[in-house]
């Protein structure tokens, strides 16, 4: 096991993995920014070395300055946390190279999967499902017709050249198609100078699933359910649940294993996260992979009591899974809201300052993984999430029972923030059902 | 279902039970003294009625504006949290009189338990184990002797109106007992004027095993594992874990239905401890019976999963328990550590005052129940302890890991702590051991 380790990022992941190393007795050792000298993860870690100035470039993207730092200290490993150097394959190489263990997968798990449509490839290959669509470009309006039939309706009209919405076209019926088609190519033409355009099926109001895996080096894969991370603010998620209310046993299984036979495709070694689109008939397509840890694995680790991040450790540290797939049981009910330093009536605008009065909320089944404290001052060069409530509950009733009661309790002055826009969408008669899709802020709060 | 709660407690016991009602949908009416307006409970009810000056007598204690208070607000029933009126049964007689629920058994078990010799005799002729003795005062020194042999050595002489250690004589072998017996008998007669003698198996070494029941108002009645509670210092607890890491599977069987037994032999409805000595050699006896909810309950939720003040809750509003004995798991471990605003140095003198700085740690698996903030005056009317500290664990080894790991972090700056001494405690050979008894703090610490 290592007896030090660096981590190359800051906030409340930072803190969170110096919580598990000091849990399993290895010294820590922060980087900072000059704009982070007061913040928490630079004070809690054993040592702590200033890395740059505020701007994330100079700091914390700095791979030099991490890998110089790296070695003055001694640490024999690098947790790169979320965001940041993360999934970046060159620092991942970099690190074998200078032989850093890097606390994630191999730079060449990271560069196949980093790559969306080459991951899409090797995806499809293996027989995964992926949104279908056609192969590239459609060149003919007989092409096109006859991949649509393939896939069937309603399908989606891209400009590959596309963006901000233009050059798309959702169809619903055969007879509206090349009349779409021509448009499509019209519009692309005039916004972009190129009428490319290309076929793919449209997947309405899709739930995001994602499965998180674990994988040592040794071949051994296991899947920890799923994570329901629909509720999204332009592609940001907001609020996660685990497990999923419309996720059945038999869909979870099969997921799951898909999931594994995703990571498989690429020898994937550490924890990963498989996202997928589930359709309304419990279809579901190939998302993209995530390399690294994420935001919202705490909810995990609360159905499953496995800490991930501590397996992350292990896991780099040549250790192997302890456990098997059979012995992974989903327990209980968890959600985490993301509490964001953000005004959400100007429009989410971040909301840096100092941080006043603070109560954070506590009892039964209540976590929060937090960065912030009473008179700390939000920097305004970095995420605006400061804080992420998660509470558990023996079914999901109590879980929403709980995460209101918390939200109620939570006090930050000095700073907006999105609490009560989270407590919005917990009343919310779709979060209540379950059923909510990724649409859904954008289609109930102007989102 | 109640629709209101009046809470007749203050600090961390009333917040949690005010939790508990928020997450069930009960208003909630906290009372407090003069002393308590800015206290936490006082802010976070939905109501909070003013009873008294700070004194415990005129406020607390005040039985005739508590009741006063609930007719006032419309509440239904009364949570007497811990201490105060939680097991005065005369207070629980009141409230029935006025068609107020007592969230706590029936009048009548608080009164058969409240009596500890009473309580005794119950639990002796139910066949319950406790611990052997004269049946009263010893008048000969054949009746001695022959007593003396059946219950085995060693044996306690004690004096009926002993007390401060005076009159207490241990006697391991037969020939040293007349002696003693006279030796004890003049000190008494000298210290007390009253030569009455006594005589008890002395139990060498013990630990303090308490076993959790809930128990509904239809006979159903079950038992949650145990919480070893030995770590104390005069009798007072300091921190407790569940499991004990020596009770085995068949022993946590054996004492829980024996604990059973106990409770059913009183017909006791709601939540209950009943306290055991442990030997040496896993013989045990029953001491009593708490007929409330103790200060340590947070360990058994967090290794149970079962909220038990909401089981409480619903037990005195005449709901049957929805789980039985089988459903029951002990799943990881759970250690607490109770803060205490106190100055170990000066004999552990209480330390009221302003909370200036304040950080609670969080992250994975550490939940803290306390009523400070930052700001807060801690007032010197009440007890000292001012936070619970609980950690879970997959096992007691990474149970205690996460709990230095939080001690580490706990900031609390204004008035003196016992965190300093907790971590003496949780670093010391015995407690990694888990064979430490009751008289470890007094033989290591000069508790």
């Amino acid at each position: 096991m290592f007896s030090k380790i660096l981590i190359a990022n800051r906030g409340e992941i930072a803190v969170r993995i110096i919580r598990a190393c000091r849990e399993m007795g290895i010294e820590t050792v922060a980087v900072y920014s000059e704009a982070d000298r007061e913040a928490l993860h630079t004070q809690l870690a054993d040592e702590a070395i200033c890395i740059g100035p505020a701007s994330p470039g100079e700091s914390y993207l700095n791979m030099q300055n991490i890998i110089s730092a790296t070695v003055l200290s001694g640490a024999q490993a690098i947790h790169p946390g979320f965001g940041f150097l993360s999934e970046n394959s060159k620092f991942a190489s970099i690190c074998r190279e200078c032989n850093i263990t890097f606390i994630g997968p191999s730079p060449e798990c990271i560069e196949s999967m980093g790559n969306k449509s080459n991951a899409r490839d090797i995806m499809s290959k293996c027989g995964i499902p992926v949104v279908p669509g056609s192969d590239g470009a459609v060149t003919s309006s007989e092409e096109l017709l006859k991949i649509a039939r393939a896939i069937k309706y309603p399908v989606m009209i891209k400009a590959s050249a596309g963006g901000g919405g233009r050059g798309i076209r959702v169809v619903y019926a055969e007879d509206q198609l090349i009349k779409n088609y021509e448009n499509a190519r019209m519009e692309a033409k005039e916004a972009f100078g190129d009428d490319t355009i290309y076929l793919e099926k449209f997947i309405e109001r899709p739930k995001h699933i994602e499965i998180q895996i674990l994988a040592d080096n040794f071949g051994n894969t296991v899947y920890l359910g799923e994570r329901d991370c629909s509720m999204q603010r332009r592609n940001q998620k907001v609020l996660e649940e685990a497990p999923s209310k419309v996720v059945t046993e038999e869909l979870r299984k099969s997921m799951g294993e898909t999931a594994v036979r995703a990571a498989k495709a690429v020898h994937y070694n550490n924890a990963g996260t498989v996202e997928f689109l589930l359709d309304k008939d419990n279809n579901y397509y190939f998302m993209e992979m995530n390399t690294r840890i994420q935001v919202e694995h705490g909810i995990t680790e609360m159905v499953t009591g496995i800490d991930l991040i501590k397996e992350q450790i292990k896991i780099a540290a040549g250790e192997k899974l302890d456990f098997s797939q059979k012995d992974v049981k989903i327990q209980g009910h968890s959600i985490e809201c993301r509490i964001n330093a953000e005004n959400v009536k100007k429009g989410f605008m971040p909301s840096p300052g100092k941080v006043k009065d603070l109560y954070i909320p506590g009892g039964f089944n209540v976590r929060v993984d937090s960065a912030v404290y009473s008179g700390y001052d939000i920097p305004p060069y970095y995420d605006s999430m400061i804080a992420k409530l998660i509470v558990y509950g023996r079914n999901r009733e109590e879980a929403v029972c709980r995460m209101k009661r918390a939200l109620g309790e939570f006090i930050i002055e000095g700073v907006h923030t999105n609490i009560d826009f989270q407590f919005e969408i917990i009343n919310s008669d779709e979060f209540i059902k379950g059923t909510y899709d990724t649409k859904f802020i954008e289609n109930n709060f102007n989102g």
